[in-house]
């Protein structure tokens, strides 16, 4: 992992609260990975839905990030999460990757997995630029 | 807030984990606040997507739980957030209701708010019943 | 109805092939409705999700070009929508509102209703402006 | 195309309407075709994004039933699209498969092109099933 992309994860206070950790990031993809503990699960003991909505929403602000210069401008304008079974596992994996780099919004989806399990499918628009629009 | 449903919250690891605290439920409605904190920001220190999205979501199942006697049995099917302005405040505050509860289904709707202002909208599917079909 | 919304609701092909009907529009609201016919139902005789869709992310389109004087540069960046219930009956109307008017993107938020029944919502980024980020 | 999607195809209204073609189907997969026509145009002379929701809508619907005996018990229950770029050209070619077949949900993705330019990315929830639960 590059230091400036590493530099910025450590920033985000949230990763740092669910134990995630930074596995991957360059030309327009992103792996986070995230240790199950009782902070990110609901009262099943499955990943909770909104643990994954965060890591998946931070992998694809990461992958947009690695296609610009300006890494550090970038804002999240929307996401969508379907979840596609109960995520139940020692690790989460999240994998991000741009489907499509526009001048200030970029497209990105991702996966989350459980083992070979994919567990949840994120869909999502980021927005960079100092001139950000929103 | 009803006893049973402050003891699933309390199940929750995620939303002890973010700080957040039950203020309301009932009726198909849920109040959920979240004290600003390095742990649920982003690198800009305002409020990190994915934390606003893990209240959201957890709002809409607990206004979705309020209208069935089987409230624990509630899986997010899926949600999608708007991000409508920077999050930046001391508290924020996640509001959800049943736009409309179906035998399994329950679509919610949710907004978070910083003081007065309104800094994102959610929409929601959840699923309800033991033997849910997911 | 203003001359110049008429005007290029007109210019929306697939409003006409539709059949919909432009009944308000203005001050970050508009009113679309769509009368039942073979067109725009799917096997089952309910309208089809892809022709309420439609018709609810034009109703977004124009709710967010009322609220800027380049009402001609609108773009839909991304929409969702829930089907509530089956849509059954004689005309549907959609209605949308702005959510938050941004410097360049526009969130809304749509209803579509059957008679006194609400039958879907809808969420959406609508972005504004000759030089457009996409 | 089998016999039976094809009929059911037919049956979809606004498919015949907009003059769209069932291309492929089966397998958890299904391609629509939509030809350039005033009818499915924005003011732009683009491809309507309702158009394009309302093709990937059924392309998703259509690739549920492949996987299920029940074919003509299949309902969207959700849909999000997120336009890339402008839609511009004289065919456009939708394709969507299945991601997660659950007992009575399943949830597909999609994509949109025009020649083989990426223009629409989409994600759905079917619900299939006689007791269907919405």
């Amino acid at each position: 992992v590059e230091e400036g992309a590493r530099d910025a994860f450590a920033r985000h206070g949230l990763m740092a609260l669910l134990g995630a950790e930074l596995v991957e990031v360059g030309d327009g993809r992103c792996v986070i990975e995230l240790a199950q503990s009782d902070g990110v699960t609901q009262h099943h003991g499955y990943f909770h839905a909104g643990a994954i909505g965060a890591v998946l929403d931070t992998a694809g602000g990461f992958a947009a990030s690695s296609t610009t210069a300006r890494a550090d401008d970038v804002l999240t304008v929307e996401y969508k999460l379907n979840l596609l079974r109960p995520a139940v596992g020692a690790r989460l994996r999240a994998e991000a990757s741009v489907l499509r780099a526009g001048k200030q919004l970029v497209v990105c989806r991702g996966e989350a997995y459980v083992g070979d399990k994919l567990c949840a499918a994120m869909q999502q628009t980021v927005m960079i630029g100092r001139d950000a629009p929103r």
